[in-house]
């Protein structure tokens, strides 16, 4: 079954939506956080601790699962939920993103990429079609179109062909993928440029897929240009499909995403994080291996609902920190996953009633914003 | 309240016994197997996941918290117990191991041992008294007396006179720790020297400690010698004592153990193994990092009860290790502890029908052992 969204409310003030979300594996409300499961498995978490706080999709990244252990060896254990043993949906990138961050493509061309493999150096060629046919034996609930994403900024003539280019390819990828029952998602591209958002979002609704991403985003360039980004994009795009904003988790950016629009997030942020020492609070990141930790005998949040926060101290968790004890990174990310998510249930109440402006507001008062 | 040890009874064919230790923190059956929680934590697993697989009393050990964070904070959240959410008993040892082998004392005197912090290399030193002092705080179920754990081999000489001094700081420590409600154990030493191993037996025992640990081994002896060790040292002590091994949990020496009159053993190695990709089987250790185990979709162990192998493959957990994902570490550890509690488990019930023997035997038919 393709997933299925349900816009149910508008917000009065904002172009923020309320709506939920149907898949094989659940139906889910959005706006949403992902949490960020590369390599099959969100890192340091077992599924059960996931589900317990309330994460639904989470995302897998297919550049990895393609190296390592090899889409064959997923699809010979009965695909990916069956690996890793998420019951939850799951939703895949196309592997763009890596091939032109962490790869570094040798060669562009309209075929598709050439790279080089960050674990051997093995030169490996990548095509829109092939990006799908591995989704596919992935067997993901969502897949993504390959896509090409330039860093931040390049020249409007460069960004002009690269998003000419991306929609022939999330042509061929939909081409490929027409036998299948897996939903599959377009990418808007265009960089900072208004009208090649519009054009890139326009022709992208054209081949009509189950949802659209935004991309291009957090790639270098600063917040406002960021949010410009996404204003460009979300009012070209069809109310009735999903909007999921790709690689953005910053407590901040999730309100502003969400305001211009945006129903899915995913960021390796909180785990990330996690595993430095750092823990989200409504007063902004803390870093646990702070001396003014050493006897504070208190949650990192009193009011959160997380089993971090449920049973143990601040002190306990700098103690496992300051000694390089994995489970201090562990406790953090139930933590921090468990805070953004529960900023978008906070969000989406904040829909409810019409009052997000002022749930920002509110946010922002306490929020102590990281330095640039 | 001090422990309680209370024998159930002999087995028909060996020394090995059956009994329970009553503490403060529940009932629990001997023969036992302690999983480690050298820095107040048992490495990467919460109290809940221990308690799944069968935990009774872990260990923690004293040098460890005392450098970090040290015994003053420990105090202040209210106990180890309280510091890291664990509601079951706790022993520490006494720091005297730790010293000897990763700080590499400095000098040893009649008053105690200099050494550098293996942290930051400052000179510290360690007494009888300041041992207890420190476990005090530390408000485990029991303490272990301070003592010196000399390497394998010494001279007869140099042991006699190290068991003499081990001696009279066990009367120091005792002295020290006798207004505590807190367990405390005697050690007893002496290498693989017969007449030593039965003096410090008979010496320690005098002086009427909660229970005794056997020390001095895995220090680089060979088995034969090590089951000596034990041997020359368990027949002088008294029944209704409980007999610590410290620092044994190779599963053929837990075995070969209560054989010999143990009922409590220790050990890192379950945890260790495990962030190194290997698991514990009814058919010897096995590296998930063996190409073997790519395609592999049957769990660790078919007949085990852990949530590792009742939830995931070994194509799964190869494809964490091989991609340094700690969560193999994770899932590796709870199947590790796991094997090893239930093996003690299976060692009681065969206790339980005099078939101690046969159960060694069955075990050993399958069982395939390192090359040393």
């Amino acid at each position: 079954m393709k997933i299925k969204y349900t816009l149910i409310k508008k917000e009065g003030q904002t172009d923020a939506r309320l709506g939920t979300i149907e898949t094989n594996h659940g139906i889910y409300e959005t706006p949403m956080f992902m949490p960020v499961g590369t390599k099959a498995n969100v890192k340091m978490l077992i599924p059960e601790e996931l589900k317990s706080i309330g994460s639904g999709i989470i995302l897998a990244n297919t550049y990895h699962l393609w190296l390592r252990p090899g889409e064959e060896i997923i699809a010979e254990a009965g695909g990916l939920h069956k690996f890793m043993n998420y019951k939850g949906p799951i939703l895949t990138d196309s592997g763009g993103f890596q091939v032109f961050s962490l790869a570094k493509p040798k060669d562009i061309t309209e075929e598709g990429v050439t790279f080089k493999s960050h674990i051997d150096g093995a030169k490996i060629f990548l095509t829109p079609e092939k990006s799908i046919e591995i989704q596919n034996k992935l067997d993901s609930d969502i897949a993504m179109s390959f896509d090409e994403c330039p860093p931040f900024p390049v020249t409007y003539e460069y960004m002009k062909q690269s998003v000419e280019r991306t929609i022939r390819w999330a042509k061929r990828g939909k081409d490929a993928h027409k036998n299948s029952q897996q939903s599959l998602f377009g990418i808007v591209q265009g960089g900072e440029f208004e009208d090649l958002r519009k054009y890139s979002a326009l022709e992208t609704t054209k081949l009509d897929f189950d949802g659209y991403s935004i991309g291009g985003t957090s790639v270098g360039e600063d917040k406002p240009t960021m949010y410009k980004m996404i204003e460009y994009s979300t009012k070209h795009l069809p109310p009735d499909k999903v909007r999921y904003l790709m690689g953005v988790g910053e407590p901040e950016d999730i309100i502003e995403g969400v305001i211009r629009g945006i129903d899915i997030f995913d960021c390796v942020l909180p785990t990330r994080i996690a595993r430095h020492g750092n823990a989200f609070t409504k007063q902004g990141k803390i870093n646990l291996k702070n001396q003014q930790f050493k006897k504070d005998f208190t949650p990192l949040d009193e009011y959160c609902d997380c089993y971090t926060c449920q049973n143990y101290t601040k002190a306990y968790i700098r103690h496992l920190v300051t000694s390089d004890e994995a489970l201090g990174g562990r406790l953090l990310s139930i933590h921090n996953i468990r805070f953004l998510i529960k900023l978008t249930e906070e969000i989406r109440n904040a829909i409810k009633k019409d009052k997000l402006l002022e749930y920002r507001e509110a946010f922002y008062l306490n929020y102590k914003f990281r330095k640039k």
